[in-house]
């Protein structure tokens, strides 16, 4: 049974009313949120064991990352638009064994942490060792195996080891683990594999993962090819519901964005991959208004090439403000939240993660405000001039402990019980290696698209 | 005399050639480079003092800011468009005493070098006090107190106080202090006292710097008054040419473009800034067809709210590409120019700073490349996925060591010879001081716009 207590931090809740305790204590039981509030209204038992904050540190609920692809090819497929980088990517798959895989989850899983993220929803190939390296870092994971049944598209997941990882793991680590369907794209997936996996949706209770709308012409090749846009498809195919989750929908028009928010669909909006990919800027404003559910992707260090959600909420904003001369758009508070209980929400699991009350898991994130960037310092019940720092001015280097499940995974910067230089040393040679294959197989990615 | 030298370490020179030395030393002597290339090209004397890399560092230029204010008001005036936000920057600037503008000044000068930017270009008040704080932390900077001789503006600085900065502290700290003339804007200066900074210009050498067309209902309220667009107000008054340096210039249109260009003003871009307050995205790709020099700015931490140069090194790059749908657009090599020779042209010191090269200052910054951010870590004479990674993964906490004219100023993140704790302390007093005198004070602004 694990049981603390941090006393006098800022707690930032992002609950309904977004509350901020300017300096509360929360209190840990059984990896649950037991209590919180101002400190001198929490009693702890005697022999809680307390970590004092002091007024240095500020609690916020961990970050959630809505769409990554573990990785270990950041840098190396540059300025490229989609259509070209894709074939490059594909490589990578096509070469990626089980020990890439492993070491690249881990390497992803640490810089996760690292920078405040403590759970991720990750798309990619042999998810039965991205589990095992969730469970070395005690990070909270989805795994979508990298779905694709169309012919010559067999370096990617098969429908079969989908279905065998949700058996496997669904609900692993104590339910850190979950295993989603993930379906890799319409021009991938036959009609067959979405309606197997709206019926495994079912019986599993398990979520859809996949891809819609990302680029322009993307979205015209799609039309071209099926005669419907990709949401009508997709909707033809019985896939939108509460249950799906999008990533991108960069192109979806209004009536497109009102049949998501209808449908309790939720769309992972990854605004730094959406930029360098040159897919464009998505109406976030536009989908907030209209009720849709959203949380924040990083998209992996493919195509970011950081996997900081701290850079994610400050462009996710910044963007909005730039693009609609709205100064306004996209406000501390609701960015806070798209990427916590937004987040949560996105991946059905707000009853879980996503903010900090009683009774939720303590995935907890402690950030230390005695920081150059972060100077000065005003909390007040409705966050301060904090708020507002917190979202355009912290970053990684800010986190300073992570808890998941009331479990200390992170301190002072550094993971708990794993070695970040042995994850850091083997990806860096692991890495090394794919790249070298990448670059001996570039022949094959001709054949890709 | 300084001496030492750096070993076994990834330089980006930044040269002409943008040549990359993947495993390369670089030899320092009396504050500048006095060699560098392939470790095994570089003689050292025997008694150099050497710092072993080791392969795990890569050295750059140090960034440069050249668009800054100090303060102390970071995340307080959020969520305003620019017209209801400047009466309360207003409202800092009179309230500002000595002392806030000291511990902002010694604030924004920590939060710079930790972030690996070792020359800033400042606007602010009681500059002679910024020039204290700057000389404490060892940092380069150009001054332009922020001029205004308009009726009502005496909350700014005087055009008097710009006269004697520049005789007290024109090359002050061995050069490292250079004072400019500084204009508000159009609206706070007289033309007297634009034609008096064209001619103090020229008898003391010293550059000019305001700002310009930051706002499309700024440049229509130039328009209305003047019968003239910002540009050919400043052009009118003799203002442009290679001394001078343009904060914003968001709203210039092609000729105008072609203007600045021909008659070798710079600008100094502030994309972030420019977001934050809805200004717009500025058409940096059609500045650098144009053949404009431009450098980046991070508008200080009142509007950004980050000093990180790396933040706008990656939002710089996004947002053209997210807005011109062109994932081609400002690659990497190009934004590391930016930052570094790019911002050292714009404020006429390239044959100084901004690059590796035998001769120039020894203005360095040394990041770690043992990394979850950065790995893997894959260098070439072209920089490699490094390169690329520079630029879209790295961020502050990479900045392990700093040097200013071959002096350390950081080491392991720590300012040396002076104390970041010290420094935050008393900014943090000092700050919510002025929070609170600015909330005295609120009806003052009223009259100010």
């Amino acid at each position: 049974m694990t049981e603390f207590a941090i006393r006098n931090a800022a707690l930032f809740t992002v609950n309904a009313r977004d509350e901020v305790v300017p300096s509360g204590t929360l209190h840990v039981r059984d990896g649950r949120i037991h209590a919180l509030g101002p400190t001198e209204a929490v009693t702890l038992p005697n022999d809680c064991p307390v970590i004092e904050a002091d007024g240095r540190f500020a609690i916020i609920p961990g970050l959630v990352d809505t769409h990554s692809h573990s990785s270990l090819m950041r840098g190396v497929t540059e300025n490229l638009p989609l259509m070209d980088w894709l074939p490059w990517y594909q490589l990578e798959h096509r070469l990626l064994t089980e020990d890439f895989a492993y070491h690249s989850a881990r390497l992803c899983y640490l810089e996760a942490l690292q920078s405040g993220t403590t759970c991720v929803m990750d798309m990619y190939r042999f998810m039965d060792r991205c589990a095992d390296a969730a469970g070395e870092l005690g990070i909270r994971v989805q795994l979508a195996p990298y779905v694709a049944d169309q012919p010559g598209k067999d370096f990617f997941a098969s429908r079969e080891e989908n279905r065998r990882l949700i058996r496997t793991h669904h609900g692993a680590q104590s339910g850190r683990v979950q295993v989603w369907l993930g379906l890799e794209h319409l021009f991938y997936c036959s009609e067959s594999a979405y309606r197997e996996a709206v019926q495994l949706s079912k019986e599993y209770g398990v979520g859809i993962h996949t891809h819609a709308s990302e680029q322009f012409e993307e979205e015209a090749a799609i039309t071209a090819h099926f005669g419907k846009r990709s949401l009508a498809m997709l909707d033809h195919y019985g896939l939108l519901g509460p249950r799906t989750l999008l990533a991108h929908c960069v192109w979806l028009n209004a009536e497109e964005i009102a049949r998501v928010a209808d449908t309790g669909t939720a769309i992972a909006h990854c605004p730094i991959s959406n930029a360098k990919l040159a897919s464009g800027v998505a109406p976030l404003g536009d989908w907030l208004e209209a009720g849709v559910t959203v949380g924040l992707g990083t998209d992996g260090p493919v195509c970011n090439n950081s996997l900081s959600l701290w850079e994610e909420i400050k462009f996710a904003s910044l963007i909005q403000k730039a693009t609609r001369l709205d100064a306004t758009a996209l406000p501390a508070d609701q960015m806070l939240r798209l990427a916590t209980i937004g987040g949560a929400k996105a991946l059905g699991l707000d009853a879980d993660i996503g903010s900090l009350e009683v009774g939720k898991k303590a995935d907890l994130v402690m950030l230390d405000l005695n920081a150059s960037n972060l100077t000065p310092v005003a909390v007040d019940d409705k966050g301060g001039s904090l708020l507002w720092n917190l979202v355009f001015a912290a970053s990684a280097a800010n986190v300073h402990s992570v808890w998941v499940d009331g479990e200390q995974r992170l301190q002072n910067g550094q993971p708990v019980g794993v070695s970040a230089q042995k994850i850091i040393d083997a990806a860096q040679e692991q890495g090394l290696a794919l790249h070298q294959l990448c670059r001996q197989n570039a022949h094959l990615r001709q054949s890709m698209q």
